[in-house]
């Protein structure tokens, strides 16, 4: 933190205008005799111009942890201090009535930079010259910590309607702002981010547009060759049964339709879990409600799309495939469902990102499943029958 | 419009309290004299509070169109007459330090209630009291119509950093504001309408803690009914090849991380291109630069993923194998991702919801061509060297 301290020798003010990064703070931190306050230093509309228009991730601090508040937040802000009365103020305001970002709010800090009120501007209205700022300030305040993830924001500012709230340090420090458009930016962000996961692509900031051809197919191959070697387990599944197949050919018709059910039942409960946990509208405390709940669904689902490959099984290739085919789409959409269901508590357990259960994951996984299901039953039914 | 009119009668004022649906316009609008204005109906914080406090749901208006401005807007704020000078807009205000949403901006209307100008609050700050409000207002208007789509609000507001914006009917009357947090609602309920579209869930708007089990069952079922039915063209194209694979059966062990590989590519290229569509990042006219570059990206993850899978068949199934299943597989890739990255164009064209293209579909419609071409390369190619 470069601080640099003028001093205003006759009055008795001090202030410290500390660049940081590129950003701009305007922090008057000590003041002798707020009465006299009649100069400030003031930055040229073009320096400010040139501060705000640097992208976001430039004025960011490296030091912060990722996805925290620090990342996403403003040092440009107005910060008086507890002193100041009402005519200081105005006089300061009107002195600064330039490029900020917040020009709504005020913030009253002590000699130690902490922030202890909030002026709304247009308190001032109707406040007397003479009146102390603490007087008017609200002490009601809703702050975020520069190290808090950066979700807390968002949740904030969607329960009490704020347009921005202060981010303070360990101490009680105010060292930045969070504006709503900001947030938007990260909703926006993350929401992309999550979208890229559930379809086993790496992430990546810029926009599509600018996206060159390496930097794709690094974010797309990783987890394409993951999936190629899943997916070994399927054929070998496949190859395992290989006497069933030869025995009742017909059995291979169902095969993609079967499998894929499972796992398409189960990347829809693992979307409906993904998203959810993102935006808290579920908790990890919340798994065996939603597994009983998840239960009934697939259960009703399975016996929809089993009576449906029941009839299908029936006209193509008679009643014994029909049975095993609807009892393997019953016990298929449940795995897939229970297991796209969880899977993202299990990761967010662990302490990994939910959004890991991806579709294309899911998928290879309700295959395996799937292959092994339809091929145990098909077997044991077709040999119980003597049909094998 | 339940318009109620009030007449202070001794002062010439007017003030039209248009109370509609169960949210509040306050308008002054019409004022014969405002030099005189010194008494104002004002709503009790009570009323206002009751008012507030209900859901949006119910504050909009059922007459807009889905996903309009109109659907989102909040009918709270304060306008002014254009002939108030800065005093009575001070008196105003005073007396209306209530629970209102925007206490940032006032707005100027005139006697037919358009939209002239906006006045930040804190420039009351420093204006004279005697100078007139159409002095001190910005006319540098961003406005948005009450018709249009709710995402051009989203995108100004991101673009101008702007905290709220007015919004105007086809007469340019002021009727209502939306607010930066308003439109993180609307954002993240989009957001995640369209997580449930990638992965073949019908939309619903309530929590998922709140979502019954019934509305679940048929917020899910359609799809995966559909998809049930697509993969029997999968199924068809297996039988199809019988012979085929009854003379090398080897194959079947690659059938399912070959078919998955296109669907996998494929899902990844749509949920780029739904999400880049989605956020405006890309437009329906930029297919075709898209098209070349995602060739180029998807022969290169056929490359590499046939060179695994080459290794794999090498040791398997012998060279002739090996062979199959990377021409295979490079095909597969491709078309998958070429369909992939085309079918959300070709759906907002046809002017449908590009997220239609969901992860299972595509999965789906991979498959189906995952066959075809695995099938025809081995019959030819091993029909080719006699292994047929």
């Amino acid at each position: 933190l470069d601080s640099i301290h003028f001093s205003t020798g006759i009055f008795g003010l001090y202030i410290s205008l500390a660049v940081t990064g590129k950003s701009v703070v305007i922090f008057w931190v000590h003041q002798s005799n707020a009465d006299q306050v009649d100069t400030f230093i003031q930055l040229t509309e073009d320096e400010l111009t040139k501060y705000s228009e640097l992208p976001r991730e430039k004025t960011a601090l490296p030091s912060y942890p990722e996805d925290s508040v620090g990342t996403i937040m403003t040092r440009e802000f107005l910060a008086i201090p507890e002193q100041y009365r009402i005519a200081d103020t105005i006089h300061f305001l009107r002195n600064h009535e330039i490029g900020l970002q917040s020009k709504y709010y005020l913030y009253v800090v002590d000699s130690e930079q902490r922030l202890r009120g909030i002026v709304p501007i247009r308190k001032l209205l109707w406040a007397s010259k003479e009146q102390k700022v603490v007087e008017v300030m609200s002490t009601d305040l809703v702050f975020v910590g520069i190290d808090q993830d950066r979700d807390v924001v968002t949740k904030l500012i969607e329960q009490h309607s704020y347009l921005s709230l202060p981010v303070v340090d360990t101490r009680g420090v105010l060292v930045g702002i969070v504006t709503a458009d900001d947030v938007m930016d990260v909703m926006e962000a993350e929401a992309t981010e999550d979208f890229y996961k559930m379809a086993s692509i790496g992430s990546f900031k810029t926009s599509l547009k600018d996206a060159t051809i390496p930097m794709l197919f690094r974010k797309r191959i990783g987890w394409l060759l993951f999936l190629v070697f899943m997916n070994i387990f399927s054929g070998a599944a496949i190859a395992y049964y290989e006497d069933t197949i030869a025995a009742v050919v017909a059995l291979v018709f169902f095969l993609p339709l079967l499998v894929d059910s499972g796992g398409n039942a189960g990347s829809q409960a693992a979307t409906l879990m993904v998203r959810a946990l993102a935006t808290g509208d579920v908790q990890l405390r919340d798994w065996t409600r939603f597994l009983g709940k998840e239960v009934a669904v697939a259960g009703l689902m399975g016996l929809a799309m089993g009576a449906a490959v029941a009839t299908i099984g029936f006209f193509r290739a008679g009643p014994e495939v029909a049975l095993v085919v609807a009892l393997t789409m019953i016990m298929v959409v449940l795995v897939g469902s229970v297991i796209g269901m969880s899977l993202p508590f299990a990761l967010s357990r662990m302490r990994l990102d939910p959004a890991i259960a991806s579709a294309p994951l899911i998928t290879s996984i309700g295959d395996i499943f799937g292959v092994l299901i339809y091929f145990s039953v098909a077997t044991w039914y077709l040999g119980a029958i003597g049909l094998l």
